[in-house]
């Protein structure tokens, strides 16, 4: 008889709020999204989510093992989300107690990174990888460091911010208040922003006329794809510091592969060529030609909920 | 009755081998030490301790559990010596199986800086702290990752070289063949650098004066105590550097504290205050005020032969 467990993995963002079903194997049985709007305070959600899954699970006949939350600011320790700036819920929201009332089920949130980065080793291409990096490059820089084929969660569940490692003393402004972050080169927001630099200091008059189309990434990913060369200058520089920086992060912790993710990376080798070759430069002696820099065998669309379902395969193991 | 286990630690240098009998409190039962040139080869080295420590065996009526092995290049995965740069055994030595045959007993081997990070935890300051770095400054900059009570060997035992992370791209030639690595900076030899770029800069007649001296660390501390406003300036350049470093690291693991340990790190204050000063000015908001930097507790003439003695202590933990 087929195992019917499945983890109920929930992926909150600053306008949706998405769920679904996944079962050992990866599958997704069943998805849904509510709108997070709809919660201007949480303390509904888990009934609500509850409400909606019971049909299917009974249908089914799916035996529920778990709730597998990823959010911005999550704390997998305190099972909170910590002043989520993105997030209509201020302050400290106690978010897996809530769940742990409505569910009766064992309950796991991390933020979205971390739970990615579990996703990759259950659900992607870190199948069997013990020592990995994961790094998403979306709005920021988030990452998830795995040692012993476990998370770092370090001393308070706050380990594992790669994008706030400083690469340029006085450089540019971070939402964290510092200055030079990677996550403000290497990321989507980044790479806009070395886009304009570099537009700015080559054709003042391009520079002008651009300020009213606001650039995206993937805009600036067509353009480079198209040969505009200011573009793929910036996307040369882009994955020219993500190298620099990876190759200092490996000091650390040694890992066996570097997994890249999110919607910069989907630009493939416009991305990844710069990124190699920088990385590869910039290692040391006796880690060099031994660490693969690979794409993440996680679908974009998929692996919110199936990283956040597998906090919960991770916890019950056998 | 007391327990009558000890361990035999055991520091390769490249002057001299250093060797004691450790009990399970960290107390040295006995050391003692031989000539590393009497070893052309390291073939006949585990008979010989076998032989020195046999009676202190006998007489004291102790049981040998297991040796530990600290060494430069020491690879904790394979037992092998690889290609230590200041030993006069060449290649890949396979100590460990050495040991093995001559002992029969368990035999771990690591390199110096990753024993003496393990030993911080049995038997110096970070006695039930899981989560740590420490980092020990001599001719180098070395380093021990403690992550969940583990230190982090990575995927090839080769994790936790925080000296060789790039701080200043084009910055100082290091050993390792690259610009700028951090441990040409903040080491015995970095401060050394410094000082002379300083005195350079500073007054041309005192720098050619100077050439002769052969100045080492200890003496710019003896100056900086003396108020030599040069050796000041060194210490402080120094220690920013290094703080800036340290709150680099903190985004990886998350430590919950990082322990200094060598030479450089007996300067006390003169080293620290700046070391912290630079450490909170540059961390991320969400760490700030809650890592405390504080030094080794271990003694600096037993920390080798406690280090690797707590190799196998670590191993037999019940």
């Amino acid at each position: 008889m087929a195992d019917k467990k499945v983890v109920l993995g929930i992926d909150i963002g600053g306008t949706g709020i998405k769920f679904g079903l996944v079962n050992r194997d990866g599958k997704i049985l069943f998805s849904d999204k509510v709108k997070t709007k709809g919660y201007p305070k949480p303390d509904p959600l888990p009934a609500d989510l509850k409400k909606r899954i019971a049909p299917v699970l009974k249908e089914q006949q799916l035996e529920l093992a778990g709730v597998g939350i990823g959010s911005p600011n999550g704390n997998y320790f305190d099972g909170t989300i910590d002043h989520a700036p993105n997030l209509p819920w201020k302050g400290l929201i106690p978010l897996k107690d809530y769940f742990k009332k409505a569910f009766r089920k064992p309950v796991a949130l991390t933020n979205d990174a971390k739970a990615a980065a579990i996703g990759e080793m259950y659900f992607g291409a870190a199948k069997g990888c013990k020592n990995y990096l994961f790094i998403t490059l979306g709005t920021g820089l988030g990452s998830g460091v795995i040692v012993n084929g476990q998370l770092v969660y370090g001393h308070d569940s706050l380990a594992g911010e790669l994008g706030h490692v400083i690469v340029y003393r006085n450089g540019r402004l971070c939402g964290c208040g510092r200055k030079g972050c990677i996550e403000q080169y290497a990321s989507a927001t980044g790479i806009v922003k070395t886009y304009y630099e570099l537009l700015r200091n080559k054709s003042i008059d391009k520079f002008r006329l651009s300020l009213g189309n606001m650039l995206d990434a993937e805009m600036i990913c067509d353009m480079a794809m198209k040969d505009d060369e200011i573009a793929q200058e910036a996307f040369y520089r882009t994955g020219w510091i993500l190298g620099f920086h990876l190759a200092n992060s490996v000091c650390y912790t040694r890992p066996e592969k570097i997994f890249l993710f999110g919607g910069l990376a989907q630009a493939g080798d416009l991305l990844f060529e710069p990124v190699k070759n920088s990385f590869e430069e910039h290692l040391m002696p006796i880690y060099q030609g031994k660490i693969p820099i690979l794409p993440s065998g996680l679908k974009e669309s998929e692996a919110a909920i199936l990283g956040a379902a597998s906090l919960i395969w991770d916890e019950i193991k056998d």
